[in-house]
């Protein structure tokens, strides 16, 4: 159980959780304690598996578990043995967000939580029973992104946060309506997380407090656009 | 000049600059600086921006300035007027980054900064020969997303500042080789600066303060994915 956890380990570094406070918890550390592990050597790969490995020349067993964790296959570069996969959850990334850092054993990899929301909202519920405290919970993983080098933290799973920022109808400071900026807040928190967290270090959760955000029931689907409008697959 | 301007606001609130800070200036303040303001009243279209505009139902005059800061032109939606460009300098934007909040004058626009980079290091020289202190500056500018709602902050132009934090061949917490990871911290940086700058508010400068970076002489152009080996255009 990740809130106790967490509560402790606030506590024992005297910065115990506040209302409004906002964790930025990582991926690996939800996967580890979900169970979401896996020994590449107990995988059996399918025939669509050992084809797709052949081409890309990856390893058959890591090729099998990125095809059982995606909905389709966005991108693949053969000669870079690159695969940009859809998540079942939705999440275009690479491997289908499977991969071996900071996981003990070189057979083993981790896969994406199967419900981020829930991982953030057990995370929520539990700090809340614990100390009283109502805080927003934002699960983090670290893509890659079009056109751009380099790799960000974006949002994979959020609780008790709306996870886009809404500027339509407002006014800009000359007076006009902004029309079309609505900000994906989720992902600039979870990047501002990564100014604590590192990647080598193995800090898995980062606490954001004073900045003003938007409760919301809603979760990180607000985050993923629409196929039917989406310019890019 | 921003540089005396940001100094003076900075010793205002009593938040004077310190060596090793990072400044996040947003692009409009930049583009209103050097004169990157356009009355579309005097932009005359061409023929292919004629073109473009009926294909498009947009503005002539907007779509003929887009085309003039466009090295080439990456996707068109011509039933929601969606113009995706590539800037001469490298950046993958809606078009051509050129927008109209936030500036004054309902036929004014705001065309990116012609050097990024170069608005970036001034500002730093500026802040060095007035206070003595080293700091770094990004430039920030708030751009869509490949497959993700929302927008975020987007580094279009740094100084002083290494904008991707290298992490291959060091070892993770288990002591495997990290063999792929290297971010886009100054993406992730601008990011942050978000908390504190939102989009209404018209706060042109963020502080970052106690975070420690790689200096570097390089540029922004160290974030643009090589066409080559872009697998999304």
């Amino acid at each position: 159980e990740l809130g106790p956890m967490i509560v402790t380990a606030a506590i024992g570094q005297d910065t115990s959780l506040e209302d409004g406070d906002i964790l930025v918890v990582t991926q690996k550390v939800i996967s580890k304690a979900e169970g979401r592990i896996v020994d590449l050597r107990t995988v059996t790969p399918s025939e669509r598996g050992l084809k797709l490995s052949i081409e890309t020349e990856r390893d058959p067993r890591l090729v099998e578990l990125i095809l059982r964790e995606s909905k389709s296959l966005i991108k693949i570069d053969s000669e870079r043995g690159i695969i940009i996969a859809e998540t079942h959850h939705g999440f275009i990334c690479a491997n289908a967000g499977i991969d071996q850092s900071n996981v003990a054993g070189e057979h083993m990899v981790s896969l994406l939580p199967e419900d981020p929301d829930g991982s953030a909202r057990r995370i929520r519920e539990e700090v809340a029973q614990i100390l009283g405290v109502r805080v927003a919970v934002i699960i983090s993983d670290t893509f890659g992104r079009a056109w751009r080098e380099g790799q960000v933290n974006f949002a994979i799973g959020v609780s008790g946060i709306d996870p886009i920022l809404d500027y339509r109808g407002s006014l800009d400071k000359q007076g006009s309506v902004l029309k079309t900026t609505s900000i994906a807040i989720a992902d600039e928190l979870v990047a501002a997380g990564e100014m604590v967290m590192g990647k080598a270090e193995g800090i898995p959760v980062a606490l954001i407090r004073g900045y003003r955000y938007q409760p919301s029931a809603g979760g990180v689907a607000y985050l993923l656009r629409d196929p039917a409008s989406d310019l890019f697959r």
